[in-house]
């Protein structure tokens, strides 16, 4: 199969575009990570969100650590064609490292930053065989 | 106010992070754009979406020239505290410069991407004020 579609991407200068895990259900935003062409490659391939890690610098295949993995229902970019939206299941219901649905759980109020959102597993029982 | 809750967001070094525009009700992802600093802070103290455009390098009060204002509901931020969600209801129905309801109108079908939302509003009609 042609890889033209990856072409169309406008990846920035880092080779880079943010993409967007939004739950296919809910519609709840979950995660914003990174993607590389290999990444995005390998997510629209496999049906699985496969990221690219800043931090570590290398393909980060989502759940690999934690099993909460992500099927992909849907692949969209934007009309600047610099962001990627992931319509997914997620897998074990948690999409955030601290063990939350969502890692968008801090809401601003009265000026502050407030953690909403309840702990649905605790991150060292997820991370456990780390 | 004190403004210390603008020093909890991890800036990249260009100043900038991503923020995405959520419907409120729909729950739909309506376009990613960026914010600096001050575009948050008078987010948060407008109630309208003012991001920082990187084309034209400076603020962007988000429809000063469509007339397609955003609305902000709520204001979140991730865990790695560098990514901005906005639950905001979109005046005219319209988040993109298409024309369209949302920035992510391109979907991934067959190794292409496929259009696939209408126009509401012709882009023509819609800056004509320009």
């Amino acid at each position: 199969m042609t890889e033209s579609w990856l072409n169309r991407v406008n990846w920035a200068t880092d080779g880079l575009v943010p993409a967007i895990a939004q739950d296919a259900v809910t519609g709840r935003v979950l995660m914003v990570a990174w993607m590389n062409r290999e990444a995005l490659k390998r997510t629209a391939e496999s049906g699985e969100a496969v990221y690219w890690s800043r931090s570590r610098k290398k393909l980060w295949h989502k759940g690999e650590e934690s099993g909460h993995f992500q099927k992909v229902k849907e692949i969209r970019l934007d009309c600047d064609k610099d962001v990627v939206l992931l319509q997914i299941e997620q897998i074990g219901g948690i999409a955030c490292h601290t063990g939350r649905v969502s890692c968008f759980f801090s809401k601003l109020e009265n000026g502050q930053w407030q953690d909403t959102d309840a702990v649905i597993k605790n991150p060292e029982e997820i991370y456990k065989n780390e």
